[in-house]
């Protein structure tokens, strides 16, 4: 594996089954990143984020290995890139340690996400609250040139930034400034009620959905009965196919929302079922992911290892 | 070195030179614990604690390597306890986090210091905020069964407490309650211009002062004209000799707070010599204090990586 290019650098929690909006606002944009072969990349399975909502440790197991198989099953390699689970590498807490001690208070309660849970009047974790500080440990560890987000998730690489040259400035020199990618059109995949698709919504298309569940789904997505063309299935239909090959499509069935429906579950069920059936296919070797995390461990942690070296000397403690 | 005994621990922070009151107020009681042999006891160098004060590695460095002279020079055995510093342990980082997660804002903003520090208009760290979990998880780490504190400390033992039993709680039977070991008359330790002894009131009286050093002090004591007996100069004056003892030394000078700051000068200077001059003898020999460090770093991390994997375990991580 080269390890002298530019570093992306990317993750899921496991907190549900995938669906098809993370594969189009993540894991599709990882797979051209692997593709190309312009950065080396990391992809993580966050399960110490993940703890802020998951408490059981059967579910936070089968969670994570139900994440690998779905990286592996939408096409990630982990012979081309370094998939690993982030409580394999202790220094990304140490590090978040680290940068709580030369954050302020008020500086981290400007982070949208706590702002949403507090206005929302929710006993917010400190965890929840202090996640900045583990997303800028994550991606500053690596010493990441790139992050792929979501248009919503900006705000996670300008508190990773902000936080490496407020160290750079006491410590000296220590930590690369990252560029946030901006994934395309992420933000537009809709959920089966129109709303963004979302496992807290519950409006999700499970991305190794069943036939039989493909159908039931599509057949349930809210539909306004005023124009020609059902929004919600076009924008959900528009992620399969360009607008051209729809255009025919939606101009044949002008109006018959069904006819259109049932396009879509073909269209969709064509797209999920070479990926469903590696996924049952990879679920029957457990062997395989506890050996492909055991490997991804190792190879972050090796790159972790030296730069949190690097960073103890900075700040005195080696 | 035993291991089935209970364990206690404790540490200090290297953010300064240590004064009689750290001497009297925690390295006294710890000498005693050494001595009876009831417990395993674990010292640590909070120097990831310290990272919220002491922003420069040279610094860092000097304070921590000056902090294990102290404990050795004030009569901490290496052979007998494990002396560890927190750094070398990122098992402690790993915890705080876990706890993190299990916490809720309301619950950790009630905390004394973060109050103290609130209400004097400071702008807080995130790392003094988040402090009593790293605290927490300095103390379950090793399943604790004590921990020497004052009277104003007893708030960090109620934190580790109450997460411990958060943590069983939510994730079964994982850590010891630890108990706190009031250390007697701790609070009274009081510095040069009467208020309590601290490096923050920079009213110390330094545990390796020179003779000199001593004198300027002891006269520079604040004392009021009003009594026969100079209050602050008999309140550290009764930390090196018994009620009985003194009573004849201010007896026979009733008045004269001349001839009593001497008789002080007299007392101070015998306690502390034998101490200087192990420091000083020990500071010509830096690769002690590192063989010192290392072999207890590891004797710790031996300790605190089979507990942080159990812990692992728990939470479904491992």
């Amino acid at each position: 594996m080269e390890t002298d290019k530019p570093i992306l650098l990317s993750g899921i929690k496991p907190t549900g089954a995938a669906h098809i909006g993370n594969y189009f606002g993540a894991i599709k944009q990882w797979k051209e990143f692997q593709t190309i072969g312009s950065h080396q990349c990391y992809f993580m399975i966050a399960d110490y984020h993940a703890l802020n909502f998951v408490q059981s440790a059967g579910d936070m197991r089968d969670l994570t290995h139900d994440l690998v198989l779905t990286y592996l099953a939408a096409g990630i390699n982990p012979e081309k890139v370094v998939l690993f689970k982030q409580s394999d590498v202790p220094a990304h807490t140490e590090l978040a340690w680290i940068f709580d001690t030369i954050t302020t208070m008020p500086y981290l309660e400007r982070a949208h996400a706590y702002k949403d849970a507090e206005a929302k009047g929710k006993e917010v974790s400190v965890g929840t609250f202090n996640y900045p500080m583990l997303m800028a440990a994550d991606i500053l560890l690596y010493n990441t040139a790139k992050v792929p987000v979501g248009h919503d998730q900006k705000q996670h690489i300008e508190y990773a930034r902000d936080t490496a040259e407020k160290f750079n400035r006491i410590y000296g020199d220590t930590f690369t400034l990252p560029e946030e990618f901006i994934v395309p059109d992420v933000a537009t995949v809709p959920g089966v009620d129109g709303r963004k698709m979302s496992k807290s919504y519950n409006n999700t298309i499970p991305l190794f959905s069943t036939r039989h569940e493909i159908e039931e789904l599509v057949m349930s997505i809210v539909t306004d009965s005023s124009g020609d063309r059902p929004e919600n299935v076009y924008a959900i239909h528009r992620l399969l196919k360009t607008e051209r090959e729809l255009d025919a499509v939606y101009d044949e069935h002008q109006g018959r929302y069904k006819a259109l429906k049932e396009a879509l579950v073909e269209d969709l069920d064509a797209f999920i079922k070479p990926m469903r059936e590696k996924y049952h296919e990879l679920a029957s070797d457990p062997r395989t992911v506890a050996d492909i995390l055991e490997k991804g461990g190792q190879l972050a942690r090796e790159r972790a290892n030296a730069k949190i070296e690097e960073v103890r000397r900075a700040v005195g403690v080696s």
